[in-house]
């Protein structure tokens, strides 16, 4: 990779600025758990793996700065609602906040760790379950810059690249905050992957005119029935794929399921600045004092996805099942 | 209305500037044939019936200044491709070419005349089938500022409003140029219809949640078995309207209605600008040099569509047989 997402060092997190991608790369140094804390609200860094990392490095901070543990953990909760990888990497901070600063770190770069190995393992699968001549739709980033490294959603294609299948990928732009456009086509341009973008609405089109095979995408948080939680949109592009007889598979490291839920009726649903909907990087297109709904996410049903890429391998439906299966591995 | 979106006096086209609207209320006059062909390419106008309006008076003002009809004709003709309204009034205008001057403005003014007709009868079937409490989703603009009155798709909103059936409004802002955020929320809001904006990718999450009825959008070709072109994005909201089992409406003026078509398969989808899809208003959003796709329109099948509402009544399922009688009148 000629980027990373996000860094640490002794009482530093250091991240991409994906909100000024792709017109400027450039990088912010975090030292107090407070940046770290409003990073992940600003979406400075997004993508549910590297908001667990980041927050896992920002306990790291507090431990190097003596913030009380109570403080720290509180503030870093308080940020986004819906992924999980957020609590589950706190939680685990929390198990080791006993430790001295040195294992608290190494807690936070072994989180790390693991979510590059479990990535590697998406693209293993990507290697399998994506087609020589397959184009393949995504939703929103769920690549490097969601992640670690090579991502969820962009490892499965990454495996499938690498492996020199011919795959061509269609980045739909994803508003109202423009992953795709800004981050899903930066990121595979700069690997050499063949990338298109298209409006979030043409979709059904690319669909209905046989110019897409497959979609992969992330999730935020996957219940325990296979209900998956990701960014708004998400819904809409399983169930076009689903009633044009074409495959969707999610891809997220097992810290994103969540057994606790039954269903992803229990998920919280995320409602972010009205501003997202009615400006465009800092240009009004929406009339002054226009209603607005902007759910950041939203939960696409078990029964529109063919199969679940986590590092302990593919769940395929009967997907509770499967999961539960995967749970005790 | 507080505002108009084409008028006519001799020799002068006169149009609200769509491409500034919401945060610039702008009139142009036209004064040559040219700058009405531009105008249309370039969407300072939009939307079947209005495009069919403004050529019918780009040919009067052909005959007040004296350019061959064969001239003008071609040009209005090259200058969009999916709606049929464009080739309809160019017809009619063709018939009346051996009349004086006077006769042809006569003519324009006829089709603007039958126009505002046809979208009463919208609104009044709009009174009928939009129930009270009723939450509407539209996509894109088939308003006051696509037609030369009221609108199609709006038209049958306001029917509703009118007679004092309490409804909302979600426009879903319809990337690439963004006809929802920037026109229907606008000229609703200038109504006092409760409306509000959502990203397009939004929809299926409204839908799960309980929080749309119906759809009813507009249409820029319907083909004789009842396939509908519309703004891209459409068929995608048709699709999840049909599979959440809400209704969804299509309103058009007859002029719309191409019964020289069997099915949606043959009609021309405009490929436009990549620039609409990489830059909003001016700010680049996806990387420079990324590919891109950029249909205009897409195509509903029949079989998502629960009504087709017209000046000749509405058009229930088996459309097909529907329009075939329709056609008749």
């Amino acid at each position: 990779m000629t980027f990373f997402t996000v860094r640490y060092a002794p009482g530093t997190v250091t991240l991409i600025d994906q909100t000024k991608l792709p017109t400027e790369e450039t990088y912010v140094d975090l030292k107090t758990v407070e940046d770290v804390a409003r990073a992940i609200e600003t979406m400075i860094v997004r993508g549910a793996p590297a908001i667990g990392i980041t927050a896992a490095y920002g306990m790291a901070v507090a431990a190097r700065t003596g913030v009380p543990f109570e403080e720290a953990d509180a503030r870093l909760r308080r940020t986004r609602p819906t992924a999980v990888n957020l609590f589950w990497a706190l939680d685990r901070m929390k198990a080791k906040w006993g430790d001295d600063t040195a294992g608290i770190e190494a807690e936070a770069q072994a989180i790390y760790d693991e979510e590059v190995a479990a990535s590697e393992a998406m693209a293993k699968i990507g290697e399998e379950i994506i087609e020589d001549g397959a184009s393949i739709l995504t939703h929103c980033n769920a690549g490097a810059l969601a992640t670690a490294e090579l991502g969820t959603a962009l490892a499965v294609i990454r495996g499938a690249h690498r492996v020199k299948k011919k795959i061509r990928v269609f980045a739909d732009e994803t508003r109202p905050v423009l992953q795709g456009a800004r981050l899903t086509a930066w990121e595979l341009m700069r690997d050499g992957i063949d990338v298109t973008v298209v409006s979030d609405g043409a979709v059904a089109h690319l669909l209905a005119t046989e110019q897409v095979d497959v979609a992969v995408t992330g999730a935020d948080r996957i219940a325990a029935n296979g209900d998956a939680a990701n960014k708004i949109g998400t819904r809409g592009v399983a169930c076009l794929f689903y009633h044009h007889g074409r495959p969707f598979y999610v891809a997220a490291p097992w810290s994103t399921v969540d057994m606790s839920l039954a269903s992803g009726d229990e998920i919280e649903i995320e409602e972010r600045n009205p501003e997202e909907v009615t400006h465009v990087r800092g240009q009004r297109i929406a009339p002054e004092g226009v209603k607005v709904r902007n759910p950041a996410f939203d939960v696409t049903p078990a029964k529109w996805i063919n199969g679940i890429a986590t590092e302990r391998g593919l769940a395929r439906p009967h997907l509770g099942r499967a999961l539960e299966r995967m749970a005790k591995k």
